[in-house]
């Protein structure tokens, strides 16, 4: 019997059953999670931390199975933001402030030339210019993006403009609409003439909601299997709905700020390192 | 036995049960409607024509329950003309040529500065100048018509007159919403702002979608009882969706343009006389 020493400095012996389930969570097929199994106890030794032997499993789902793990729930885990928009316009916030560094604020009231807006996302960029974010949220696949979303979002960023002019808000000089779904054809063209920035699923090469998510492993916690709606309000209210958020503080932080049971968190933080240890 | 002469010349035996069942569909209640039918009794003579007698029926109707009648049902008769937006949109097109006299144009693609789009309506206006109208058509009561949809409107309206600049398009001086709902108070803030005509439910006052269908008794087909989804169709198809359009036409020509059975467009040209000739 290996013992293996967890988060709290406990020891406990290595249980083979938990570790297969939390294969089994990540999408990793039975094949694959029997022989992830078999690989990782071929490394243990007596006082191996639980981090070690996540990241030996990981790395080795990844060799296998790398995109059937991830890849084909992201677009799941972003719907399961839902069903209101209020999720996704918090986790677009925390993803352009990791991605791009910029200050960002959610859902603020600021007066244009004719009428009050509720911005969805403000980012502050260089100096004091601002860039305006709408979010469209869709909780179904299929339904796209399209033209009038792209028209409402000009025209509120052009009463914006015209609103700093007449000093009643701040100076937007930019504008984007990100979404989680696709883009009509018709979308992308009026926001390519019109100078409007669009973030979407695939779209645009290389700037995606995909590619940002990728490029500093900028996960929602609704990837986690162990997030459920519960657990994503509180989450969500403690401004918690990145998977790395989750990695970056103790089990008793987390608990204090979401009020969530030590169990679940314990179980949502594994999942978490599984997922990012690779 | 008093006779009675029909539209086509025939006699006929005078049917009180006809009569009272005619009131009763115009939203008449029982007891007015027997004072309707005595009063009327009085009035008979041998020769009389139907439309003699459903004149006077209504002219009685009216001064009785004028409001019950017909007002209380031109708002359920609007939503009757869904479940989508094409009999609203083609409404919308006949009402605007009847009260203001323009030539209009339903669903025409036009070409503006960034892309095509699908325009509901167009009047053409004094001059080489046109107004673009937005239709919005919600079919269930208590949805507002909001900013979001009054800022795409006036988004298309910036790009069609960019449009006729690069003499893409038309020369769009005018922009119209219509909805068969209320407003929001920020879409009528921003619209005001922006110039954007707005006609909905009881607004604005003396040219909403009420006035100016009282104007000329510019009723829907869909006021009538007698008309289901099925001589709905028909009847739009064949561009006769204005109550007094059945009036000035014989029932042979409507027949011919419709297909629908010279059984139920009596019933239906019966009803509309009820409702018209008062």
């Amino acid at each position: 019997m290996v013992l293996v020493r967890k988060k709290s400095s406990k020891l406990e012996a290595f249980d083979e059953g938990k570790l297969m389930k939390s294969l089994l969570r990540a999408n990793a097929s039975k094949r694959v999670a029997k022989l992830v199994v078999e690989k990782v106890k071929e490394k243990l030794y007596d006082g191996i931390s639980t981090e070690e032997i996540y990241k030996e499993a990981f790395r080795i789902l990844r060799e296998e199975e790398k995109h059937a793990a991830i890849k084909y729930d992201l677009k799941r885990a972003l719907f399961r933001l839902g069903p209101t928009g209020f999720y996704f316009e918090n986790y677009i916030s925390e993803l352009f402030r990791e991605v791009y560094n910029y200050e960002t604020k959610v859902r603020r009231l600021i007066r244009g030339k004719c009428v009050e807006h509720e911005v969805d996302v403000i980012c502050k960029l260089d100096g004091d210019e601002y860039m305006l974010v709408e979010c469209k949220y869709h909780n179904s696949q299929g339904i796209y993006t399209g033209l009038k979303t792209v028209m409402y979002t000009f025209a509120r960023f052009l009463d914006l403009r015209e609103g700093h002019k007449l000093k009643f808000c701040e100076n937007f000089t930019e504008v984007c609409l990100a979404t989680n779904t696709k883009f009509s054809d018709k979308a992308k063209a009026y926001a390519s003439c019109r100078g409007i920035k669009l973030i979407g699923w695939k779209y645009p090469k290389g700037e995606s909601l995909n590619n940002l998510i990728d490029k500093k492993c900028l996960y929602p916690v609704t990837i986690l299997r162990n997030v459920d709606s519960f657990s994503l309000e509180r989450l969500a209210n403690a401004n918690l709905l990145l998977v790395k958020d989750l990695i970056e503080l103790s089990a008793k932080e987390i608990r204090s700020r979401t009020g969530l049971r030590e169990k679940d968190i314990l179980a949502i933080v594994e999942e978490a390192e599984m997922l990012l240890h690779s």
